[in-house]
């Protein structure tokens, strides 16, 4: 069986795992019975690879391959394997089942690494407790045992209780933190959820960045008057306010002398919300990214003085909340380095790019040298059911993976 | 006791027949059962100013004050004592018992009228079934034995249904329709749900129009692609073009030559609303309305041209819905007469001015001759727990309502 059937396959029967086949995607949330389930099918994958498995506090699935010299600082590859609401099936998987038949292949090659090879997944990259990368986080040490009992999900369940309700010990939080120095280097595999590989016809993306969002809430009140009985001149609509502000936004993503800001609403929500009434509220949820924290600032700071400047000429009330504010993170140039040395050997078109989505490596990148390899995106797709990626175009992300993991591990 | 203290304990009484009190406003749906009580009270305050009741087939109550010349064509007033969701208490109340504080008045002046005076509540002026006015376009002849079917509200009970359900026939629809011939004219008092009096220290707006809306609803299709791994030119992001749009229709209606042109969006939905994903879709719901039907078509036409070429340059789809188109109706010359007659006897500063909202005389208006008088409206709050005009300035519409009535039905 070639690596692109049985990757292919083995990321089918891991769809199967889904609270709501109904939908037309997976919903696979971190830490219910359905993710533990299909976790559990990913350690017998491991197994069956010959890697010996374990848990963390916080319910990190690791499979370890040792190498041959046990004590040298080992070679970390994986991705995560829950899903967002009604999502694709390649987001995260990819990078673990991925790292498993790469693993196969090494071994069919005959390779024996010199460090040991360990490949994870990590608990919780989407952000079903309303932050995202909660296992990578506790591996980086950035989780304290209070977040536990303060980040909930939508049902106000605390992760505390979420981990207890899977079987695992939310004090035993610090026991989840790795020692960076016993790792080498991290790389992980993902789909591109972009389409610049797929515009551009290329098989792989050699990540040398990832952006980490800026997210903020930007409130702005108005007077909810009557639609028909408010002139225009006697208005205070926060829709209208909120309508400049977004195009402000864009106008300052696509000007941003870094190239590659990018800045988006994706959440807007509008009070009362009725036909005859004049907007007197709304929500804007603002996502603004860079590998460039300098440009990333710029644009967040001009975004900000525009909305004041917007809310002061139309009377209106300018709340800012602060959601999350993440650092951009550097591939390590060694990683950066073996993963082209792989994908040149393999002859495949590819490109050096930045990541614009986050993910558990960039968290990881506080802490030890990370890299990343993306694989082509259909339409760009993801975190929707029409997420996907050909088995032929995973499978060339998997030889770049193994190819990768090889020099790193020598 | 005074017509203003009267008239506030009346409103006061009625505002607690409420299916909803514990959300701080008035909710009292046509046909509900709290809805028929209220509409019982009503027409015991008719009773008690003398009037002979009767409800018509759709549930409209009117009550009759006879005139000395009863084949005289009769003078006819009145609004609604429906509500919105967590409503005000003066919207449509005020129509119905100032008009019988107003009947009161006549008859402590020994006011005899030629023409019989009748007071109406209109029934269903609020959109339970989607379209409002149910009532005043029975009335009218608008309304069809099939419409009782197709109208639905927002749990699918349709009109037919909800007459049934309160006592009523709708196969006798036919039966409410008014005689034109027999109809000299109708006013109606009302707040005015706008801030134009408030702000000009006005006690009285005498109404010369009312205008319509032109209701649609714009929906523009994109991508849902990642927001953190699209670049800025490769989006189709479907909010961004709705802000374009929303700016358009602001720019179109200011600048609209009548100056009396207003534009809305009231309603936005976007699809699917995370703070990470490009919005694919979004509806904007568009409340456009003036009293210059050509005004307001030449602002509609403005707007759609301006969408397709918003979506044909950021590469969306765009789909237009109508809603609802309503004709704008002028009020008669001899009712804004014997209104501003009647306000100018009690010296109190008004103006001429366009009705924004629409009313129930808007829809009688196609059929008989109609006239509307404003009182003010604190902050122009309406449809909304905080609706608010003082005693003293309701007693002012009582008023110049008695004055009015007399002349017309002199």
């Amino acid at each position: 069986m070639t690596v692109a059937t049985r990757l292919e396959e083995a990321i089918a029967e891991l769809a199967g795992f889904n609270d709501d086949p109904a939908a037309g995607g997976i919903t696979r949330e971190v830490y219910t019975p359905t993710y533990r389930a299909a976790l559990d099918r990913v350690a017998a994958w491991m197994g069956a690879a010959g890697l010996t498995t374990r848990l963390d506090a916080v319910g990190n699935l690791f499979g370890r391959w040792e190498g041959s010299d046990p004590d040298a600082p080992l070679v970390l590859t994986g991705s995560h394997v829950d899903t967002t609401l009604n999502a694709g099936r390649y987001d995260g998987v990819l990078g673990v089942l991925g790292a498993i038949e790469a693993v196969h292949a090494l071994r069919e090659r005959g390779v024996v690494p010199r460090r040991t090879i360990e490949i994870v997944a990590w608990a919780g990259e989407e952000p079903r407790f309303g932050t995202g990368c909660v296992g990578s986080r506790a591996a980086a040490g950035h989780l304290a045992r209070a977040d536990l009992d303060g980040l909930r999900d939508r049902d106000g369940v605390s992760m505390a209780d979420a981990l207890r309700g899977a079987g695992l010990d939310p004090d035993r939080l610090a026991a989840a933190a790795l020692d960076p120095a016993s790792v080498h280097a991290l790389v992980e595999l993902h789909i591109e959820q972009g389409i610049v590989l797929e515009r551009a016809g290329e098989a792989i993306g050699v990540v040398t960045a990832i952006a980490a969002p800026h997210d903020l809430r930007l409130a702005l009140r108005g007077a909810a008057t009557h639609a028909g009985a408010t002139p225009m001149d006697l208005r205070h609509d926060a829709l209208a306010g909120a309508a400049e502000a977004m195009l402000e936004l864009e106008r300052l993503a696509r000007t941003s002398p870094s190239g590659t800001t990018v800045g988006t609403v994706g959440v807007l929500r509008v009070r009362p919300g009725a036909i005859n009434v004049v907007p007197g509220e709304v929500e804007l949820d603002v996502d603004v990214r860079d590998s460039d924290l300098e440009a990333r600032a710029a644009v967040v700071a001009g975004l900000l003085d525009a909305a004041a400047a917007i809310a002061a000429r139309r009377g209106l009330e300018l709340t800012v909340t602060p959601i999350v504010e993440d650092v951009p993170v550097a591939c390590d140039p060694g990683v950066v380095e073996a993963a082209e040395a792989a994908v040149r050997g393999l002859g495949l078109p590819y490109r050096r790019m930045t990541s614009g989505a986050y993910h558990d490596a960039m968290v990881m990148g506080s802490r030890v040298p990370i890299g990343m390899i993306f694989v082509p995106s259909a339409g760009g797709v993801s975190h929707h059911p029409d997420e996907y990626t050909a088995p032929a175009e995973l499978a060339d992300g998997v030889r770049v993976l193994a190819g990768t993991l090889e020099r790193l591990a020598a």
